[in-house]
């Protein structure tokens, strides 16, 4: 027994040292279609500066989602299509965007209408009307005074001389910092907000709407809203609502912070600003429908290939600019990385399945709709048998940054297995697992009903201080070195999740939400 | 004989130590106006918000002009006026500036026209036409087909993430290189330029004038130039001569980089862009005469009233944004300085003056002209009697940033003297005397001709990123505290120069330019 048995270890300790140097050989082939053959800017290309912006359900995206299945196809991709995940509302695109001041002097105006906000009545001009009101009983002094009026309401925001670069990557020490336990009780999002905070931003909350609907009321022609960022960078956001009976809203200008500074001291100080704009904008309704592009390499053996590996991004963006870093960057990197493993004719055992989300932007539907489709209800925790077959859920969603390292999302079993995984990484400068949770992005909705689900521990880049639904969130943000390193590491995590004997381990079930009485 | 001279050396030495008593309590209270009662914000936010881009000659400069000579006035300056420097040409303001892309999707540009470039002719629409031409024989291929087209000359520009901050202040390190001695041959501005390099620009040069002549014969309707600037920031600069005579020039938009790069990428990949265009810009050539505005607190002493000391900064800047570090700053804290020396009652022995000079951005004109006119000819060296009488003239000229110490132009004998003067300032921060030139700017004017002539050391803050003659050159970029500071020592190196025994000494004369023989 004592000699057959050193014979089995022996034999399992050869095959497993084959399976490794296969792996090891795979991971070369990865790494060098991925650094030295990559199309990931190509992709990048196409779906930034020749879709243009992205917005859900708008024109942009159809362009990009269109591209993206007849790309995927070309890799040959199967089960390529537009997956419906539900109803998400009407689409809007910018059709005419101009503004400026034209007295006391003569200045064209940074900005952008905020998203599903309508046109002006064709071009307007006036006077700009500075209404400062920070409660209802402050509205009542303009009854009646605002009618065909262009308004701003005053910010307290004052802009600072930047001492910090736009871009940073992490140290070796924030990473060594991530591994660290974190103290009991807090260093993680999430935590225990201030109630008086609370209390006052909801307050806010009230008071914006009370204001809006004030506004409405009174017949306002224009709205101009001040928009953070700096130096001709400003970020944008919704307006109005894009549902299907929303009411109509008024006409709003998210303004960059210079020119919207400039004018509300030049107003402060008492001196007449006049301003003419014409925005055209469009809503689509035809199709309310809101869809997810899934293709899938379907798997080769025959008992695993009715288990899934996903990987996926974000396809829809904001639009002011085009969304390179959020989240363009994200599904070049994900098409990448299916491209690579196609071009390998590598076979994958279980099945890879890539998905590119749409309206991520607006709550992580076109995910949500996914998870609860195929997967199961996220507040009954009433699982669909799909919800066995899936090993992992792969996301990336923070930007152009190259890959440092993976979130676990607490799932400490997943740890070592992705310490491995990253091995052959850490010249590229991937090495950090942490147990850390991340939030944020489509990860999540697959994380809530229990199935891993992982974003990547990315390279910050001018992600916070340029891109991020910026304005200047283009092509040009993009670093090929780094879009080229996340698609070689993700392809090999999918293929060794693919080919691994078990799936990955799993965190404890969520529990079922229940109803709360009130 | 001893006893005598022991006397006189005694009460020579209490003189002296009362005249330093005094000294040091009028930098007190001028320290105590500048920085805790301060107008300069003032002062800037009507120079920058309130007058407008001051382009030579254009009306922004007027409004900036005809407010300086007010305010002037009203601190109880004498002999404030706008005096006539000589024939600068025409003025130019930008009416309207509207141009987007249509297709392959509309998006808003960030662009300027070109200083002193005509209007399009009305709205214009139209394919933008990638004219790839780098000399004069790749010209021919185009001749008839630019008729009425938008033309975009491409660009081998490549945007990068920035890991550097875009604002910056001297490190004790970097104060300190500034004073040690520099090696021969080397380190300072101005060295020899590589032949091969120069030769290269040339031949550039010329070849763009051959280029702008060629698209002008075409009748070309509109060209887009790359201008170079990050995440909307763009630099200005002008497109055409504003001479009275200057032959019409064609509409040009100086395009930030973002927005000429996605068209440029698209154009390269053979796609088609469609752009419209809609650009109003105005020539003024009532009065082509150019004035600075000077202002003077006479000074009280029979004997030295009719020296002077000077202090100045430029008034005009370019058009894109509202020159608030390029120069309102330097001209706010000009106009500070001697505010708080008429504020606090100080009856200066020497006449002070103040002059804010115009087209300082085509070639320090409205300085050289001043000179010229009162002090001599910077060729043959002919001299004007006023030229013995000033004793120093005083530019600031680099920005927002605080004063860290004073360049002297080689002057080493004003060493000591500054040295000694910026000891009340070591707590702000001014320090450093060092013997180096710097360029650029208007004390060259006065230099040139062997008057003392000094521009301060100031952080660099945002100047070389963000802000020297770019659209994002607005009231926001000014730090209160730094112009503050900076007034309060220009107010007390003004205030002290005129109270001193001596003039401020001078280097030798410069020799006369006797014309060279071809």
């Amino acid at each position: 027994m004592k000699k057959n048995l050193l014979l089995t270890s022996t034999f399992a300790f050869f095959l497993s040292a084959v399976a490794i140097a296969q792996n090891n050989e795979v991971t070369q082939k990865i790494k060098d279609e991925g650094l030295n053959k990559s199309k990931v800017m190509e992709t990048a290309f196409y779906l930034t500066d020749v879709s243009g912006p992205r917005l859900s359900n708008s024109p942009g995206l159809e362009r990009a989602e269109k591209w993206a299945v007849e790309k995927l196809k070309s890799y040959g991709l199967q089960n390529v299509k537009l997956e419906p995940w539900g109803k998400f509302g009407k689409g809007w695109e910018v059709e005419k965007y101009y503004a400026a001041f034209t007295s006391p002097y003569y200045h064209n105006i940074i900005a952008s209408p905020k998203a599903w906000t309508p046109s002006t009545n064709g071009p307007i001009k006036g006077e700009v009307f500075l209404m400062k009101a920070d409660s209802l009983p402050d509205l009542a002094q303009f009854k009646g005074k605002l009618k065909g009026k262009i308004v701003l309401t005053p910010t307290t925001a004052v802009l600072a001389t930047s001492f910090k670069s736009d871009g940073e990557r992490y140290t070796e020490e924030e990473l060594a910092a991530m591994v660290a336990p974190t103290p009991a009780g807090g260093g993680q999002r999430g935590g225990q907000r201030d109630p008086a905070a609370l209390a006052r931003m909801t307050k806010l909350r009230e008071f914006r709407t009370q204001l809006t609907a004030f506004l409405k009321e009174e017949g306002v022609a224009l709205i101009l809203t001040y928009s953070r960022g700096n130096h001709g960078t400003f970020f944008t956001s919704n307006g109005a609502s894009y549902a299907e009976d929303a009411p109509s809203a008024l006409p709003e200008l998210e303004v960059s912070s210079e020119d919207f500074l400039r004018m509300q001291r030049l107003l402060v100080a008492g001196m007449k600003v006049e301003m003419e704009a014409d925005i055209k904008t469009k809503f689509f309704d035809k199709d309310l429908t809101g869809y997810n592009v899934v293709g899938e390499i379907p798997g080769s053996d025959p008992k695993l290939k009715d288990e899934v590996v996903m990987l996926g991004g974000h396809l829809d963006s904001w639009h002011a600019a085009t969304g390179a870093t959020d989240n363009a960057a994200g599904c070049a990197v994900m098409m990448e990385a299916v491209r690579i493993i196609k071009s390998l004719g590598l076979k994958p055992k279980r099945t890879i399945r890539i998905a590119l989300w749409s309206s991520e932007e607006q709550g992580l539907f076109g995910s949500r709709g996914y998870v609860a489709q195929h997967y199961g209800d996220r507040t009954t925790m009433v699982l669909k048998p799909e919800h066995e077959k899936i090993s992992a859920y792969y996301n990336l969603d923070n930007g152009s940054g190259k890959i440092r390292g993976i979130y676990l999302q607490g799932n400490e079993a997943a740890g070592p297995i992705f310490t491995e995984w990253l091995k052959p990484f850490a010249d590229l400068g991937a090495t950090t697992v942490t147990a850390r949770n991340t939030g944020g992005t489509d990860h999540q909705s697959f994380d809530a009903l229990g199935i891993p689900g992982f974003q990547f521990i990315q390279d910050g880049l001018e992600y916070n201080t340029r891109t991020h639904h910026s304005n200047e969130d283009t092509y040009d943000r993009l670093i090929p070195a780094d879009l080229m390193q996340a698609a070689t590491i993700i392809a090999a995590f999918v293929y060794n999740t693919s080919e691994r004997v078990e799936k990955i381990p799993r965190k404890e079930l969520p529990k079922a939400q229940l109803p709360v009485a009130r």
